[in-house]
C-alpha cells in the first residue's frame, strides 16, 4: 500500500468493485489475524458470510449494514432490503437462514409511522422465510449525524459440517444459472431518485431467496452461489471466476433485462451488468443436473425469469467473457466500484 | 400508544432508560411476530442477548451499533468500545464468546490512518478473550449522510443448553456485586468533549469482560448479570430488580466511585449512577458464595475494583433503593434517559 492510493475512504472502497476489494485486503484484513475457526471459514475467504463449525453441524454468520435512499421504493423499503440482504448471504452459503439480529440506527426527528412501516416489512420479509428476529439494537443519533436510517442485520443459518457451499466451487463444464432479472434494483432506485418513469412498472427486485436456493439444494449439483448486489453480475462473476479458477462464459442475448431497464440504462449511460440486483442469485451448477435445476427454480415464487446465461471453461482462468448478440466476444471486467451509490 | 407520545424518534428512545423501555415494547417489539427460536430466548426478553438452542448447546448472540464522539478518548476508542460492548453482551448471558462480526459504515474522506487506528484496536480487544472477527461489511456513506464512523458488531458465544444466565434470575438474599469503578466511561467521554482536565488522569473503563465472568462461572451460584451501558447502573439495577421481582439494597459508601468521576459529576450535574460504564458488570450471586466470588473477580484484570454493593430482598418487588450514608433511604429511579449521548 502507498499512502498515495491511501489516505482518504471514498465512496468507491464499499461499492463492491476493485476498489474494495483492494480496500479490504489492503487496509481492513490485515487488521485482523485472529479471523476465523479452525476449520471453518472467515475473513480471508471474503465470501458471503463465515462459518463456525460445532460438531456435526456448522454455522453459517453474514452481516451487512443497509443505506438506501430513497428509504421506501417501488418494489420494497430499506425494511424488506435488509432483510432480504441478510437471508440471501446465509442462504449463498447453502445454509437454512434461522434467525437475525436487527441494530437500528435512526436520526432524531424520524417519523414513528415510517418507521413502524420500515420495521413491518423487516417483519414480513424474513417470516417469508420463517427466519426470527431475535435480537436488536435501537441507537437514535443527533440530527445531521446520520442520514434518517441505516439498519444492520446479521443473520445465523444452519447447515451440515462442511456442507458450506463457497464462491471456489466452481467446476469447469458447470452451467452458470441467474434466478431473476438483472439490474431491477439499482435501476428502479436511481428512477425514484431522479423522478425518471418508463411507461411500465419499474420495481426492484428485492426479496429473500432461502426458498428458491433450498429448490437448488434439493436437486444437488449446486457448486457455487452468490447474489450479484453492489457491483452488479459483472462483479459477481470475476468474483467468482477469480476465486474458483475458471473461466465464466455468458451469452448476451440469454441475459434476462427487462425492457424498462435496457431503456433506462441506455438513457442514464450505465452497464445492466453492472448495477445491483437484491432478488436474484448467480448459481454454478454441474452441466448434468442444470436443466433440472433450473426447473426447480422456476417453480419458486422469486425464480420465475432464472435463465442458464452460459458456462464455466478452464481455460483463460479468472476471465468473464460474453458472447455478443453481433457474433463477437467481449470481457466482463469487474467494475471499479458500483456506479450508483447508496442502493443498499 | 397515543400518537401524542410517538410521532417522532427522540434521542431518548436510544438511551437506555424508561423512554427506550416503553419505545422498544410499543413500537419495535410488536412488529415482530417470530421474535424467538423454541426453547430459546429472544426479543420479548430483551436480555443483553438472544439463544438459539442448539443440540445439547445453546449459542448465545448479541448485537450493537457503537457511535461515540470523540472516536479516540482516554482509555479507548470506538474499536475497542466496540469489540469489548459485544464481548461483554455475551458474556453477561454467562456464554463464552468465539467470533464477533464487524459491519462499518464510514463517511467519506475518513483518515485511513485512524480507520487503521480503530480496526486494529477492534481486534486487539476481541484477541485479548480469543475472539476471532469472522465477518464484517463495509458502507461508505457520502459526506454530511453519517458523523464520520459508526460500528456494528454481533457477538456470538457458547453455553451449555439451558445456562444462560438471565436478568430474571435474581433470588431473595443473593449479593450484588460489581465488577469496577462506576461512571467512568460517560464521564471520561463528557470531559474529552468539553476540555476538561482533573488534575489526575480519568479515563474510559472501556474492558472486555469475558474473563472477569469466567472466574465468577468457575466458582458458582452467579444468578444474574447486567452491564451498566447506557442509562449506567440506576438502570441495569432497576431492570434486574423488575425482571427478577425483587427489590435490591445497595449502600451508597460501598459505591466505588473514583474521586475524579464523583467532581466531575457534582460540577456537571450528573448522577454518576446514571452514567454509562463500559468495562463493569453487575453480577447477582448467592449469598454464600459471594465472598469467594468477589475474591475470583479481584484476581482478574478488570476485576481489581470490584465491591460487593449490597443485596436482593423479598419485599417492595421492583424497587432500587440506597442507604445514604447520612443514614437514609434513597429510591434509585430508573433514568427517563441516559444523560450523555453518544457515549457507546
Amino acid at each position: 500500500m502507498s499512502d498515495d492510493d491511501f489516505s482518504r475512504v471514498e465512496l468507491a472502497h464499499g461499492a463492491g468493485g476493485r476498489a474494495m476489494t483492494k480496500f479490504l485486503k489492503e487496509i481492513v484484513f490485515p487488521c485482523f489475524q485472529l479471523n476465523k475457526i479452525d476449520g471453518g471459514i472467515g475473513l480471508p475467504s471474503a465470501d458471503d458470510g463465515a462459518t463456525i463449525p460445532l460438531g456435526d453441524r456448522e454455522l453459517v454468520i453474514s452481516t451487512d449494514s443497509h443505506t438506501v435512499t430513497p428509504l421506501f421504493f417501488a418494489g420494497g423499503d430499506i425494511g424488506r432490503l435488509a432483510a432480504a440482504g441478510t437471508i440471501n448471504d446465509v442462504a449463498m452459503m447453502g445454509a437454512r437462514p434461522i434467525v437475525m439480529t436487527c441494530a437500528l440506527l435512526i436520526e432524531e426527528g424520524f417519523s414513528i409511522t415510517n418507521l413502524h412501516r420500515i420495521l413491518r416489512s423487516l417483519a414480513a420479509t424474513a417470516l417469508e422465510e420463517r427466519v426470527a428476529v431475535i435480537a436488536g439494537d435501537t441507537k437514535v443519533m443527533p440530527r445531521n449525524t446520520i442520514d434518517k436510517l441505516v439498519i444492520c442485520t446479521t443473520g445465523v443459518g444452519i447447515i451440515e459440517q462442511g456442507k458450506a457451499i463457497v464462491d471456489s466451487g466452481i467446476q469447469p463444464g458447470d452451467k452458470i444459472i441467474i434466478t431473476g432479472s438483472i439490474g431491477d434494483h439499482g435501476i428502479a432506485i436511481l428512477a425514484e431518485r431522479d423522478g425518471l418513469t418508463f411507461g411500465t412498472e419499474l420495481k426492484s427486485d428485492t426479496a429473500p431467496l432461502w426458498s428458491t436456493v433450498k429448490a437448488c439444494l434439493e436437486v444437488g449439483g449446486v457448486h457455487a452461489m452468490k447474489d450479484p448486489t453492489r457491483g452488479g453480475v459483472a462483479s459477481a462473476l470475476n468474483e467468482l471466476a477469480t476465486k474458483s479458477g475458471v473461466s465464466i462464459w455468458i451469452e448476451e442475448e440469454k441475459l434476462p433485462i427487462r425492457r424498462e431497464v435496457q431503456a433506462a440504462s441506455q438513457m442514464l449511460g450505465l452497464d445492466p451488468l453492472q448495477v445491483t440486483c437484491e432478488g436474484a442469485a448467480i448459481i454454478a451448477v454441474e452441466r448434468e443436473k442444470a436443466d433440472t435445476v433450473l426447473d426447480a427454480i422456476q417453480k419458486t415464487r422469486y425464480g420465475v425469469n432464472a435463465k442458464i446465461l452460459g458456462e464455466a471453461k478452464e481455460d483463460r482462468q479468472g476471465l468473464v467473457l460474453m458472447k455478443t448478440k453481433v457474433g463477437g466476444t467481449r470481457i466482463i471486467q469487474q467494475p471499479w466500484a458500483e456506479a450508483i451509490p447508496r442502493v443498499c
